[in-house]
């Protein structure tokens, strides 16, 4: 059994008092011949370990050099410097493995977010990205343990689909035919029939079709996995591949939809705060930083922390579509023709609008409800107008659309209706539709960007940042 | 608000006093005109709505169909039947959808599991696929819970990933180039740097290679998501999607990384027990009646709680390769010749050998270790011997093969050596080498196949049964 160790984070909370321990971790900086920072990933707050000077050979101690691994046993004993309370007196020492320092890339110095994201299989090791998986981490267990405290189950719905029938954004193609030489059929178009699945297939865009037919069984779950576009988006806003969670509830309805949004996404806050306290407090520092290098006015009103707080003890603004075109055509930026597009009833808003409203405006989150029809998706709940549906999305601060969601069309000859004006194929969608056709019932859900959660809570500007591995247009290493 | 109904699995709880309550779901059977019982997915146990004879008009009743949606207010009381504590006496029956029983595909008879099969989108609404996706997301949250009370991170590793040095087996290629003219090179092949991604791309086999990047700076870490296998195999055991976990440890070595299996092995099932019980009993009695139509010798020896209760309260059997050779080529089976295949150290083991040895032989779940380097991945760790190397397989009873790991081999100069032998390019795993080159750890990990840690819970026999919506060849529906 090689594992004994004690994670530094544990260790940490201890009392010193001459406990034997073993420790093992990754150096961060080694000073005067003496003093070892070590770090093991479980927090960003070193381990002092203590060399006892004369003890080992220099050519021993040369090789302890940033990111070079080791395994130390000692003792814990009350620390003499500053800003620790513990530190561990070296009996042993080995070297684990050594990192030449010549080679190895990161230096203990200030590196450029970009220049990280060149080297993400060890951007893991620096303290922004410690910090930012840490808490990607609590924020993703969180959404599962809020989840299944209410009951709902985690269905794991289909990645790659045949059904292109949502429209919700470019595909990526799933395919094993050959490139070179694809069957054929006789007219010559491609022989798709002959493709793994008998048919053309797609990365799922989203899980809500299927989510639907399980919560019009189960009444309520909720999905969280891969969805993709494959759009040629080289923003900091949008990724190939993200994650997304889907909650779908059967006898529900927008006002119960927005009720359980706002719960959830105060939910995972609260528990990112109270367990990852350290690591938002880093971030907070980080960002606090970064802004210096902008324009007082580009700065944020908060700080990070103050930002999270602040969204917990507030609730979030609610207003229609048209409260909100209201507040854009009164406001002093459309008077001063600041708005670069244009502002009009029945016109989508833009992102400028989005943070007009919730930056500026309500300087809080804010719920926008009942959308034109014309922009949203043929699922949507008609709402009594004819003109609107039944839509929510959650404009976050900073962020933009956090979440999108609705009350779903639960009316047979309304959403047949819907779908032929919007030239959506009935017939592929028959397992969609006979939800409706079989004990259909009010029913709700929104989806959740799972990056731009993590973005948000984090303060980080780049979703490239808030994910392992980014995928993107020409982007797909490690 | 639509939502302030009491769930019925909740609701059964409850000690029957006059309460007033709301309840919402699916008529499974209405009886005598009198007695409904209601499903709203929560628990297979139906509640008996009571309707008062003569309230309502015969066409209204009428439409109280198998699968329509009421939403009943009544008071809740004790019930005068058998097997059941209380019921509901109905104030109001609105029926939310109706469901034309000439039309709806699933009587209240029992459906083979293949007829339901092609009705996928509605099995949930049957007792048997009820529980097992209950006990799915059982699992799928006590696995998080694991990891996260032992201070794992879980990591979201790449779905789309240009890494094809694996070589897990056959790959779906993801693409955005057309197949009618394909942009090519002056050579005549396809030029792939006008793909999305400016290369070619494939569904990830594993995200073990990202994991061990991860693990090597966060210490344990682990992985639940979505892996892919563009193989022909048409079997009871494969799908083309399936969900993964894969831990990885740093400062681990096989010993801790079986004992980790074991643990969690357990400690899911255990969830389950605790969680599910409900469930898992009607699943055994499910189980018991299909086994009914098997001759005597084809019957398990337990049923399904009594296994599961088994292998909480037993240590898995370990044992090495060589040793399980040994004990096949002592066994009665192999002297009377009732092998297929060949059993020979240096040969890998088939499934009627690994059915043997946890079936008949040790009856219970076994961890073999220590393969020959022969038929395992390139970064499993060399042994002293020079022979094998070290893998852990853990075998389960009536599923085979439930878990691979190994230790990784960490050190540098085998590790490249191992790479050049299998033909493995080094140049595109630069990114993986860096983990050894720059403080190497002797580190472990291991993947349990989601669906098959399912099937051997809830007793199902068919990995399509165990899955939302199966992926395999030619099947891509819903």
């Amino acid at each position: 059994m090689f594992n004994k160790r004690v994670k530094i984070k544990e260790l940490l909370t201890w009392e010193p008092a001459q406990q034997e321990v073993t420790v093992m971790g990754w150096v961060r900086t080694f000073r005067n011949n003496q003093f070892i920072a070590l770090n093991d990933g479980s927090t960003n707050t070193n381990l002092q370990v203590v060399v006892e000077l004369g003890k080992y050979e220099d050519d021993f101690l040369k090789r302890i050099t940033t990111s070079s691994s080791l395994k130390v046993t000692g003792t814990v004993i009350a620390s003499q410097g500053k800003g620790q309370k513990l530190e561990i007196k070296a009996a042993t020492l080995e070297i684990l493995g050594d990192s030449d320092p010549e080679k190895y890339p990161l230096q203990p110095k200030k590196h450029s977010l970009e220049f990280l994201r060149e080297k993400a299989h060890l951007r893991f090791r620096t303290n922004t990205f410690g910090s930012v998986f840490r808490v990607r981490h609590s924020l993703a267990f969180a959404i599962h343990k809020f989840f299944h405290e209410k009951g709902f189950l985690y269905m794991h719905t289909p990645i790659i689909t045949a059904s292109d029938a949502e429209g919700a954004g470019e595909m990526f193609r799933v395919t094993t035919l050959p490139f070179d030489n694809p069957p054929r059929n006789e007219d010559g178009s491609i022989n798709f029939k002959e493709d793994f699945f008998g048919r053309t297939t797609n990365l799922t865009v989203s899980g809500q079709l299927e989510g639907e037919l399980a919560a019009t069984a189960f009444g309520e779950i909720y999905t969280f996995g891969p969805t993709f576009r494959a759009e040629n988006s080289n923003t900091t806003r949008h990724l190939a591949e993200f994650w997304m969670i889907e909650p779908e509830m059967a006898f529900c309805d927008l006002e119960d939809n927005m009720n359980l949004a706002e719960e959830f996404i105060k939910y995972i806050i609260r528990f990112a705060m109270e367990h990852n306290r350290e690591d938002l407090e880093f971030l907070a520092a980080r960002l606090a930083e970064e802004e210096k290098q902008l324009p007082a006015d580009k700065r944020s009103d908060m700080g990070l922390i103050e930002k999270l707080e602040f969204v917990l003890n507030n609730n979030f603004e609610r207003i229609t579509y048209t409260e909100a075109i209201d507040i854009l055509l009164q406001s002093p930026a459309y008077k001063k023709k600041k708005f670069q597009y244009e502002v009009k009833w029945g016109v989508d808003m833009q992102s400028e609008h989005e943070r007009y409203l919730v930056e500026k405006h309500f300087k809080k989150p804010v719920i926008v409800t009942n959308y034109p029809k014309e922009f949203k998706a043929f699922y949507m709940r008609m709402n009594e107008d004819g003109k609107t549906v039944a839509a929510m999305d959650i404009l976050a601060p900073g962020i933009g659309e956090i979440v999108g969601g609705s009350q779903r069309e639960e009316r047979m000859e309304v959403l047949e209706a819907r779908m032929k004006e919007m030239n959506i194929p009935a017939e592929e969608l028959w397992w969609y539709l006979d939800t409706r056709r079989f004990g259909t019932v009010p029913h709700a859900g929104f989806g959740l960007g799972f990056e731009r959660m993590v973005l948000f809570v984090t303060g980080m500007s780049n979703i490239r940042d808030v994910i392992a591995f980014p995928r993107a247009p020409k982007t797909a290493e490690f």
